[in-house]
């Protein structure tokens, strides 16, 4: 494969000069890898082909050419350097607003671009567009897709402390200032509404809710960010976080000619691998000389159940080192967002904030997003109507959309594949719940449900887990 | 007032030949009066001024140049006369689905094309936009609001007697067919995701909700309709409900270059009546030269304690019989949608459904299709929001959004005006709720809120209730 790629890719490094070729062996995203192998950048630290270079600058930003970014320019509202210290300064000087953890994710995806056109938190006349038609229209009439409002709340103390102050600083948890907001903008949280808009129901349960909106404020505080400087977490796993600019340089050095999105909270399986392999097979029978895949796995909140982000990591890096996924077609980096688990709405902003770091395609499951219903036996959502409201979604128009084909264990031949109604009891559906309670029991899951090199990733974070867990227990005995 | 339509509309009849002028004698739309006096085209009872008679084309087809419909075609799937034997066979031939009184109410909204482009009871397809994006993107690409789902709700029985049929007859309360439904889909109906999505709210006692969808069954039933006849209620009203077509075809008649549309389920008092004669004012400011008042009462589904449609057409024809409102450039006439009380999402629709009917400015007040949160003590809504998403509305650009200035009564000039905050202690906000209370209890309004005649016809409502009320007490005692 990696073959073929060297070829075909040969004909579109036309357009840079010596200058820039020489610059490319500095090369701007360089990091330091951890766990036993480093997916992110293979190309870079295997330098046996320098051919693969030519088309990288560093320094300078280099504009993906596969698709455009939200509003047509990448939001970046990280304050230059040279203006921390003044900035800084002036953010001293100004009433305060505390943010808590949820709030410094938002801080983060909002100051890198993903939530472009969106250069802050929501102001009420994007908030009211979010809420009833997940979608914002520009000045010049276009419209981009915004599904889930990103709002700041604030509680009435903290409306009261800010007076009629225009602008705002933005203190995070460990009391730092982080950011300033600008033109600020105090309006009413709705909670019972944004909830009920947002998730399709106001059952008690909803962990997004639950954790941030129920305890959260009554207002809503909009206005314009700068970020003071880039939001750093310094758990080991910033270098896998990648903003929209990065990655799209990225793309474009490996001269990508097409960008494959799979967003996942969850292990990686021989299911998810099968269909990110037949994908790449798919666009190279169209005619892409160079699909990428851009594994993303959401880095921001997730429910406590979820598997933690370190250990998602380090399962991924696995499958990559085993082989189940190629290292010179795959870029694996974090997608810093917090999750919703509200379907249909959520995978719109999934897809968009994709469509802002650069990927053309986007792989789209059975239900995205989503989970049990909180307090009656069944879905959520209907499983089929992530993909379809997707396919519908205004702005979004311009992002390929691959719906999942049904990947289930193959009994017979012992491996995952698609899933043929044929001879539909040859095959075994493992759902997450099925797989992590394998992985919880230190029961092995049937052969070729995933390499072995993830699996034993999972069993060791449970068994620690159980550990964990059973020494409170031990200490009341 | 009427004296400058006359002289300036001349200008504009210039267009039509000979043939055409003759035609004009013989009037499409000649509704009989009922009440003491009919407000709804009094220039065809008051002949005496043939100028204004030269643009009406009688028995074609006029397309008001004001504002193209939705679409850009007005829907109309009521079956050809010459058609309809054959069609009623057909349909007796087929499956059936029985209809409740209000999707009739909806039969009639899709079958005169207030709903256009929609053609029939949604599909899934459609249904998924609706709640989501409010609008519906069109197959060039474009977009149409479309913010309520119009659906029709079916059981486990009768879809499992529809079986794998294609098309379905729809069958009316009293069992006379009404329509065919074509080439069909049959979804899930997930009620408590239709509730949030379109209300905000999942409370209990929401009125269309508790009424209308809460007993319905589980299942919902899209497809093409046909409608065998037009819906008719044979309450002595029908003559005020012009179809969309009907509409336009007067407000070219009339030579109509601005239609503003009011919508509205109360009674008429005279701060509604100073608002839109101040928008008329404003419109001739503009340069507009014969606006036309669309005064248009909601007639389907109201809630309980709102005042029936006879007595507020009662009313409505007292207000122009007054002279409050002027009879040469209003017309009036029923909309035959019911009402979800859906605040800022239902008035889009209310306003969409104008556009059809050829109106290029709608009227939006404080809290449109708003009501108290049925279990909490506030506003159900934002009072602002629902002119504020309206102003917002995907597919509604084209309209001219006119927001309501606040009248109160002025207890100093003892009439309606407009609400002066400088002295905001002579202003008294007289309520719907408080008005109904006024007229229950005999009570008289201030001088100058309503016109006699149309505060009469309350004041009997409302005495004639209580009587109602009081018998079964009395039979019991």
């Amino acid at each position: 494969m990696s073959l073929t790629i060297k070829l075909t890719i040969a004909p579109r490094i036309i357009n840079l000069n010596c200058h820039e070729r020489n610059r490319t062996k500095f090369p701007a995203i360089r990091p330091k890898p951890i766990y036993h192998s480093n997916a992110l950048n293979p190309i870079l630290y295997n330098n046996k082909r320098p051919g693969m270079f030519q088309a990288s600058v560093s320094g300078t930003v280099i504009k993906s050419s596969l698709i455009e970014p939200d509003g047509g320019v990448l939001v970046d509202v990280i304050v230059p350097e040279s203006e921390r210290g003044s900035k800084t300064l002036e953010a001293e000087s100004l009433p305060t607003a505390r943010l808590a953890k949820i709030d410094v994710e938002w801080v983060h995806v909002i100051s890198e671009g993903w939530a472009s056109p969106l250069k802050g938190f929501m102001r009420e006349n994007e908030y009211l567009q979010s809420l009833h038609f997940n979608s914002l229209r520009m000045e010049n009439g276009t419209v981009v897709n915004m599904s889930l409002p990103i709002v700041l709340a604030i509680d009435d103390e903290t409306k009261k402390s800010i007076g009629s102050s225009k602008d705002v600083g933005l203190v995070g948890p460990e009391g730092d200032l982080l950011a300033i907001l600008r033109s600020i903008e105090i309006y009413k949280h709705n909670k019972e509404e944004r909830i009920a808009r947002t998730w399709g129901t106001t059952a008690p349960g909803l962990p997004y809710v639950e954790e941030f909106i129920a305890p959260a404020g009554n207002w809503l505080l909009g206005g314009d960010l700068e970020v003071l400087k880039p939001i750093k977490y310094n758990d080991g796993l910033d270098h896998y976080r990648l903003s929209p600019k990065q990655l799209r340089k990225e793309f474009d050095r490996r001269q990508a000619d097409a960008v494959f999105a799979f967003q996942l909270r969850n292990p990686v399986h021989n299911g998810h691998a099968l269909l990110m392999n037949d994908t790449r097979r798919r666009l190279l029978e169209m005619g892409y000389k160079n699909p990428i895949l851009l594994l993303h796995p959401l880095g921001g909140f997730t429910k406590a159940d979820d598997v933690p982000l370190d250990v998602r990591m380090e399962q991924h890096s696995k499958v990559l080192e085993d082989g189940v996924l190629d290292p010179e077609t795959t870029i694996v980096a974090v997608f810093p967002s917090p999750m919703h688990y509200a379907g249909p709405t959520e995978v719109q902003w999934h897809a968009k904030a994709r469509v802002n770091a650069g990927a053309n395609f986007y792989i789209v499951g059975r239900d995205p997003a989503g989970m049990g219903h909180p307090t009656e036996k069944r879905d959520l959502y209907d499983p089929d109507h992530g993909k379809k409201v997707l396919s519908m979604a205004p702005g979004l128009e311009k992002l390929n959309i691959l719906p999942f084909r049904v990947a289930a264990y193959d009994t017979v031949a012992k491996k995952m594949a698609f899933f043929d109604p044929s001879r539909s009891k040859d095959f075994l559906f493992i759902s997450g719940t099925k797989m992590r309670t394998y992985a919880r029991n230190g029961e092995n899951p049937p052969d070729g449900f995933m390499c072995p090199g993830g699996w034993e990733v999972l069993v060791k974070y449970y068994e620690q887990l159980q550990a964990e867990e059973a020494m409170p227990a031990v200490a009341s005995a």
